[in-house]
Order: C-alpha cells, then sequence, then structure tokens
C-alpha cells in the first residue's frame, strides 16, 4: 500500500482534498471529484472560490439584537423602518429566518436562538440565545412573540421554557406558536395520525380561507 | 417575492453559495448547508480551505510527458529511475492513475489521454493525446503498451484507434489490454453473460493464481 500523498500524486491535491472533505457531507471520494473539476477550471474561478470562502467567514458577522447573520453591527432587519417592531418571530437558525423571508408572509423582527433545548445533544437554555431574548421584551416596545421552531420534542420543550421565562417577566405579552396541520398540497391518507388530529382540533374557518 | 440577496440577507454569504454552487454535484441548498457550516468553523479553517483551492489550480501542472498532474515540469513517475520505462499504461483520466497506483501492481510509466473518443459528446481523436502517444513510443524505448481504458464502447472504440496507430508506427510493440472477467468477491450468479462469456473465453491456468 503507497502513502496517500503518493497516491495523489502530488501534496498541493491532496491538501486541498483534505480540507474539502472536512466539509459535512462531502468524502474523500467527492473531495477528489471536486479538487479535479477545480484543475479543469480557469484560474480565476478557482481564486473566485478560495476567496469567497475566506471572505465569508472572515467578514460576516451576528446582528449584536437578532442574532442573524449580518455583515453590520445591527442586520438589514432590525435596522429597517418597514419592520413591525411589535413582533418577533423566534427560530432556531439563520436558515430558518430565510425559509420564513421566502414566504413574504412575515414582516416582523426574529430572534435567532442557535439551537433549540436538548439534554441528549447537551444543549441546555444557557447555550441560547434565551436570555437575550428575556432582555429584548423587557423594554415592553414587543407585543407578540411567534414561536416558530420544530414540530419536534425538543422543539416543543424549548417552546414551553421560552413561554415560561416570557411569562414570568410580561404577563400582558401575546405568545403564538406556528400553525400544525396538514402540509399544503399533501394527501390526508398520507398525514400522520398525530398531525391530523392536530388539523381537527385546531380546525379553521373555511371562509378565513379565502378572506385571508 | 424577494430577490436571492435578501433571502440570504448578506452578499458575501450569497457569493459564497453561488461559487460553492458551481461545483459539480452541489445545488444552491447544498451550497448553503456549507457555507453555513464554514461559519461557524474557524477563520483559520476557512483560509486553509480557501488557499487549498486556489494553490491547487495556481500551482499544478500536467506533465509534459504522460500529461499526469504534477508539480514540476516531469512528473515524479516519469522521472524516477525505480519505474520500468519499456511499459506505458494508457489510462482516460488522472483519476485512473491513482487507482492503478493504488494496486501496487504496475511499475511502468502512464500516459494520460484526456479522455476516450465519444462522437456522441463530440470528443474526436485529435482533442486527446494520442499523438503524443505516438511520439513517445516512436524512439522504441517502449516495448508494451497497456491499454487500461473502460469496458465500454467507447474505451473499446479509442483502444482498437490507438491499436492501429500504434501498429502503424511500430508493428514490434506489443500492446495489451486490462482483463475483462468476474470482478474479485461477485457471485457468478450476479455476473452479466457477457463479461461471463468472456471470462470463459479467457479462462486462465487455476495453478497461476498462487504462482503470481
Amino acid at each position: 500500500m503507497t502513502t496517500s500523498t503518493d497516491e495523489f500524486q502530488s501534496p498541493l491535491l491532496e491538501k486541498a482534498v483534505t480540507e474539502l472533505s472536512r466539509l459535512p457531507g462531502i468524502g474523500r471520494r467527492t473531495a477528489l471529484r471536486l479538487a479535479l473539476h477545480l484543475l479543469r477550471r480557469e484560474l480565476d474561478d478557482a481564486e473566485a472560490l478560495g476567496n469567497a470562502i475566506v471572505a465569508l467567514r472572515r467578514d460576516i458577522r451576528y446582528c449584536s439584537v437578532c442574532h442573524n447573520i449580518s455583515e453590520t453591527d445591527i442586520c438589514p432587519i432590525c435596522a429597517s423602518p418597514a419592520r413591525d417592531r411589535s413582533v418577533v418571530c423566534v427560530v432556531e437558525s439563520v436558515r430558518d429566518v430565510m425559509s420564513i423571508e421566502r414566504t413574504g408572509q412575515f414582516r416582523g423582527l426574529y430572534h435567532v436562538l442557535g439551537g433549540v433545548i436538548s439534554p441528549m445533544d447537551g444543549i441546555t437554555p444557557d447555550q441560547l440565545e434565551i436570555d437575550s431574548l428575556v432582555d429584548r421584551i423587557a423594554s415592553g416596545e414587543v407585543k407578540e412573540i411567534i414561536l416558530g421552531l420544530s414540530a419536534t420534542m425538543e422543539g416543543d420543550t424549548t417552546c414551553f421554557y421560552i413561554y415560561r421565562k416570557v411569562a414570568g417577566v410580561n404577563p400582558d405579552i401575546k405568545v403564538s406558536q406556528l400553525a400544525r396541520g396538514m402540509a399544503v398540497g399533501n394527501d390526508l391518507e398520507y398525514t400522520d395520525e398525530i398531525t391530523l388530529g392536530r388539523s381537527i382540533m385546531q380546525r379553521t374557518l373555511f371562509s378565513d380561507s379565502f378572506t385571508l
């Protein structure tokens, strides 16, 4: 068996493969395929990719208010005068902010927790941005908190924890959560019984569906 | 619908996602996942990856003899006094050189064609390193050419084309090809009939299997 440097014929190729294979979901075979592809591209293309990766990590920060990614101290959403400052949607990650923004249905602000409470994974409330959320609502500007977390055991636990914390600081604040029900376009036949049960309990007026 | 810059909250993130998604097999969703992963890593890690990509493309060249990747004009295999210069294995790609080197069964030199003849994909013989192979054998140092191409229609066409060319220049040269047969570890039941037919026609002496 030859050593891995011999295998790649080139320390530069081996280094690139090693670095690429540290990315999630990319094994050494895929990393080699990507590296050989880059070898066939123009130098400009490789530089654009390499520089974009460095700039991404070096120049992106987190918003000091909502902890979303930002290139400035306060992110564009928190800084926008067009957003409704009385509603804060609490989400797990930056990716969730993007998902909700894509719907075009929400004009309030966000609060990114950085995860959900998960004793199994060793994630406790103090590792999340929960205290900063409580500080944020203490001012009284926020009238409603929407809990936009995953419909999982960990998500529900985190919702309940935040609900207790928030109610302790400001009992008048409205705390809501995302509707649970059948996914739009899904067959009833293939909807699981727990979701279906929730859909029945939380049924909405049919007339509301066309006045929305 | 918001624009994609709005969607990503950051032009830097969008740029990184765009560049990553130009890699083969990486869509925008995967690119976003990789970019968000890089955001959580140390700056050193992002720099190591970015610099490795640039160095790979900038500093790796192709061997002027065999067209394998190299960091010098002549690759380490062609330059090695330990290799048998009388045997040249003709392969399609750099990746195939790696595969054969991993077997540890070949001590000759290589010649990387850069593809196979494929009229369907518009790849003609003049786009491949076939003329340079013919030049290489003209010196008389090479006694045997091993055609190490894929067992496909395009591979077989290319083998035949090279065989004709080589025989025209030097009729004394031995031209061999990789053995076709059952993959080691495979069940006979699941071997296709064409491969099985070849395995019967090209059967080898059992006593050879333990004298190799």
